[in-house]
């Protein structure tokens, strides 16, 4: 569970309860505007003061998801190239990777902003939680309450099959930042705005939820493109 | 919804909220410590003061569920004579009442000891939230938050998203094609064997269910990599 930029001790207090009732322990704080020992995250976490002190506090969300599998984003908007999906729907493909012994992060944005699109932008999955049209935006921590307690009443429901491993969120961030440097070479991005082509691209690739191998395979293709200009330029044959 | 001898405005204050967001109207509050309009509770409910005001303040439970056909108390605690049943299984019941018109009230107890033993007495149907059997307090507003949304989402039915439209077959062909020719020319597969390679990349572009907008964008990338290759090859530079 993955808090980004939370505001208030008290929310972050209430989330480390939460996580403990419903059997979680591992909590990220990114950017924090409070420490996770504030004496008002205390009050309103009795008996998970333990949680708190182990909670990993981080500077950069790209550091607290490198290992996981499947970055989850939690957010009520849309995005281009993504689908959003309802909770009770994403929770069994979460619940699949896990079983197979994967991580999967599960971010949740700011009180007040939520996450950010660049933030969205790293996720694998958006998932939201279906609430009034009029009057959508849950608190912090009953966000949080809410989705633990469907992973844990869908864990215990029918057993699934496992889902094969996929690739740490650090071997896919080698292969986009491998891909740039391609399409920059041959043209295809604008050097200027090279994300506005690239986002489009990484979220095909995030889709298809990429393992190790195949993950090896296309940075193959990409090392053959630039081998193939290379040599063409000594003016070689490719064959 | 009735709290019973809630204690907290704080806690009010986020279950009308929450009240809010999950689409529900009717605030019961027997025996409140504190008024439902308390400043505190009002600034934890942006946007549910209309509810607050509405909010009906009794000082006997039994006045509260007069009308219902249907009484439902939450608890952790198993009370001889009656089943505790999960929440997820206890919400199919809930429902079925509901849309037949009739009134349910569901029983929230104090934060520090719930409700009482005469108090589940005049329940129906005993409910919990499955949670770690260790550290299974959950929060009073946390509670309400993941009974709204178990039961707003057994309502639903299971909202799927919509499938976005899809490229069709004809189009993902003219892709497999310009890209088993792109990665023939720059020797990346066989030319004795090209579907060797061929076929994992199709597996993970089909994966990835195309629009038609991105397999444009792809042919767009493998048009890119031809040019490239060409211009070099009459040597020119790329820029």
């Amino acid at each position: 569970m993955v808090l980004v930029e939370p505001e208030g001790p008290i929310n972050v207090g209430m989330v480390a309860r939460t996580l403990k009732n419903m059997g979680f322990r591992e909590l990220m704080l990114v950017n924090p505007k409070c420490p996770p020992l504030h004496p008002y995250a205390l009050v309103m976490a009795p008996g998970a003061k333990d949680l708190l002190s182990e909670a990993k506090v981080l500077g950069d969300l790209r550091e607290a998801i490198r290992d996981s599998a499947l970055v989850v984003g939690t957010t009520r908007r849309r995005r281009k190239g993504k689908e959003l999906i309802p909770l009770r729907a994403a929770s069994q493909q979460i619940l699949q990777l896990a079983r197979g012994g994967q991580k999967v992060s599960i971010l949740f944005g700011r009180e007040d902003t939520g996450l950010t699109n660049r933030e969205l932008s790293l996720c694998h999955l958006l998932v939201t939680i279906p609430t009034d049209p009029t009057h959508g935006s849950l608190n912090l921590s009953q966000a949080v309450a809410v989705v633990l307690y469907e992973l844990r009443t869908s864990a215990q429901g029918e057993e699934m099959p496992r889902a094969k491993g996929l690739a740490p969120w650090g071997e896919l961030e080698g292969l986009f930042e491998h891909l740039q440097e391609v399409l920059l070479k041959i043209g295809f991005l604008d050097p200027n705005n090279p994300r506005a082509g690239l986002e489009d691209l990484k979220g095909i690739l995030m889709r298809a939820r990429l393992d190790s191998r195949e993950v090896r395979l296309l940075r193959g293709v990409l090392r053959r493109i630039t081998w193939a200009i290379e040599r063409v330029s000594k003016g070689e044959e490719l064959w």
